[in-house]
């Protein structure tokens, strides 16, 4: 536990195609609508880290706000919410690490991070602890990455691995430090 | 079968490192030599077909020719091979889909396609029948890509994943048409 990433992914490593849709994550039939672990994985987790972009895209799905756990959204441009927001959403601003000791220090231990600026952003200083990618049988050839340059490599362990809906393979693996 | 890529990669879709390096690919500890399934695949091709950068990294081991298949290197620059190799190795030039008829005529239908360049060129032109990807859990953070552009994404399905020496994820896909 402690920084985690769960993350759909095509074959060659992106989480949105050129325009930045997700249309591709439905390349796989998914008839019974298997929540592929999402909700269980949502349980176990104290609060949400996300960037402005992906806060702008779970908004723009016009249901509210989907997530059950408390949620920040790193930004230094985002000055309110929308209202009916506040209880559920937070706007952080700042260096990462600050903010990681200040949210732990708030009892905030398991966190979800969420959006490729800020995925990257936290494993450039390499302060994520998990990693569960699903990896969908797509090459998308171009869009948004999921990994960006590191200062040096990053070495996990391998966790588990499970093939969902026969097409998909989830990994999940711990930082080696 | 047809044209397949075997072929290990960082969790980030490097294939060697800044320096073109393949030192990273063991940080996998592999105490007995397990060949995790070299031998079997290399059985089943008909030939090789490598780019130049691929053929000159091989040669560079000082090893001989470590192939038991019939190699064919893809150059427009290469004019002779070093002595010795005249009956496992042979040099070709042209465009891709033309090699492949004039190989595939020749007899060699099940084709080992090897090499970043040269995948990159066949994959954009959905050349590729199989892949088989064997994850390594480590970010490098920068070197030489897998995958490149393409044109438009490709589909492909999941035909078995499998755990090796509890630490690579080796998936295989078949393209989907």
């Amino acid at each position: 536990m402690g920084n985690i990433v769960y993350i759909g992914t095509s074959l060659d490593g992106f989480i949105a195609d050129r325009n930045g849709g997700l249309e591709w994550l439905e390349a796989v039939p998914n008839p019974d609508n298997d929540d592929l672990g999402w909700e269980k994985f949502l349980e176990g987790i104290d609060a949400i880290v996300m960037g402005r972009k992906t806060f702008q895209t779970v908004l723009g799905f016009g249901v509210g706000w989907p997530y059950p756990k408390k949620t920040f959204v790193l930004s230094s441009t985002l000055e309110h919410l929308p209202a009916g927001f506040e209880g559920e959403v937070e706007i952080i601003n700042g260096a990462v690490a600050g903010i990681l000791r200040a949210l732990n220090f708030r009892g905030y231990k398991n966190l979800y991070i969420d959006g490729g600026t800020t995925i990257r952003q936290f494993l450039s200083e390499d302060l994520i602890d998990e990693l569960i990618i699903n990896r969908l049988p797509i090459l998308l050839g171009g869009g948004v990455p999921l990994f960006g340059e590191l200062p040096e490599p990053l070495l996990f362990e391998h966790v588990q691995t499970t093939v969902l809906l026969n097409e998909m393979v989830m990994s999940r693996y711990r930082r080696k430090k």
